[in-house]
């Protein structure tokens, strides 16, 4: 975001939250060393933040109408938001309260969960790929195709070679949506293991989301250190020019949200999608719509 | 909804609205004698209007998670709300301003439009089974296999004895769906055809609504009492107990919004999905969570 171009004195503008959040191409990653509390930019207080967003929704609504509209008009160009983080970290809770700002009609939403057998008799992209958003659309991936480095490293699901090939497959396959017109906005939702203990109490702590806690869930959890190193991996390998990775500091639901929300805004302001012109004569359409 | 058991003089309530909107299973619908300004029932005034489909979120999004909820404890009821009504009729607004209040996650939409040569090679009703809802979701159809005796009906698209057999066939269908738990909700958006001259004006008066308009519509339009008979037989035909009709005024969208709403939430408040218990130990899983 250096400034361009003229020399007088333009105001100040703050860094883009994409450049902030962004995970530098090339660079090695130490979640370690990120707060999961941080306010990188952006509302300091919950109320601010919860009214920002709010706020952000018209102009996402907007900027979506636009982009299908677009897309009807024959631009291809359409977005990719893949959402990844350990359990709790709030994936179903962007999805509603974030999401819930679009036009449903116009979202894609997939969550994806373990593999079926069917899915399994496939190359792991083969399901990824028949999820995809079209034209105009905004795809949502609640998990994704970085499963198949995280649970399936810590796991050992697959053999270590077959693994270390899929980072590069990943990267190949996001460049090819890119050139498709596909804006791939990858987000991991950073929080402590602390804040994972609070939630799940809260789950535990309250009937009604019993149904929310799987028992699994704490075997997960005692694998927090190599779940930890396989995202470093994944997001030092895959955090590409064509594709970057996010990293929205997620211990508190409302910043999490509005940066996410403030994200989105971003790469659509910049997408910028046009109303397509009328490919018929409105004035002749207006004349027989009158006599008629 | 007759009163029942206590003879002490309960508090008047009103009829429900699916009583007051439903079409009456068996009987003759001759559509020129419904209003498409009428307000039925409820608010009178838009602000009034607006405020409670507002109001009214809440506690849809709260049976939503429910229903879904009570999904993951082998509950397999779901809702499929199918939309169908002339052009600019706002089956579009629906979706954007009534499903929009739900968690999006939780809602499987689908636009059907003019079948691809694949679905042409299928029975009428193949594209429709593979859009159905899952257990817990809120299935959304704009436009549907009505379609099939619509339009199919005005242009002639299928020999008439085919067509006279899809409407036992959609029957039979609906009626299947019944039985696996599938609260089907098909909805009629009724206007006017001077309210339609009025929107479809709006478009093109507007350059950034052109992306909306078809000339097509216009010769759609012509065939204005033919769709209106063909709804009429598609009404009389297929209203039935286990998957009834209902019109809704809709010259007025505010009120449609409204009606459409409440007719969800009735329908949901009937199902009163419920909370799954847990399959687990509840206090075992806070041990293990306080110790990891």
């Amino acid at each position: 975001m250096a400034k361009k171009g003229s020399k007088k004195q333009a105001p100040k503008k703050a860094p883009a939250l994409r450049e902030l959040l962004r995970i530098p191409p090339g660079g090695e990653v130490d979640l370690s060393s990120y707060d999961p509390e941080a306010l990188p930019a952006g509302p300091k207080k919950k109320a601010d933040g919860l009214a920002e967003t709010t706020l952000m929704g018209e102009r996402l609504a907007d900027l979506q109408e636009r982009l299908y509209a677009a897309s009807t008009g024959g631009d291809r160009r359409r977005v990719l938001l893949v959402l990844q983080g350990m359990d709790t970290s709030g994936k179903g809770g962007v999805v509603k309260h974030v999401i819930g700002l679009f036009n449903p009609s116009g979202c894609r939403i997939r969550a994806f969960k373990k593999p079926t057998p069917e899915e399994l008799n496939h190359p792991f992209l083969w399901r990824i790929v028949k999820a995809l958003p079209e034209p105009g659309e905004i795809g949502i991936f609640d998990r994704s195709h970085y499963e198949d480095v995280l649970i399936a490293r810590v796991r050992e699901l697959v053999p270590r070679s077959q693994l270390g090939r899929r980072y590069g497959q990943i990267n190949r396959f996001e460049q090819s949506l890119a050139e498709d017109g596909v804006t791939v906005v990858k987000i991991f939702l950073h929080i402590s293991a602390e804040q994972q203990q609070r939630r799940l109490l809260e789950r535990l702590d309250n009937p009604d989301k019993h149904w929310k806690f799987n028992p699994g869930d704490i075997e997960e959890r005692a694998l927090w250190p190599a779940y930890q190193e396989s995202y470093e991996i994944a997001l030092e390998r895959c955090s590409t020019d064509a594709a970057p990775w996010f990293l929205v500091p997620s211990d508190r639901k409302w910043y999490r949200n509005w940066a996410i929300s403030k994200l989105l805004l971003e790469h659509l302001e910049a997408l910028d999608p046009q109303y397509p012109k009328a490919d018929f004569d409105v004035d002749e359409s207006r004349k027989r719509l009158l006599a008629g």
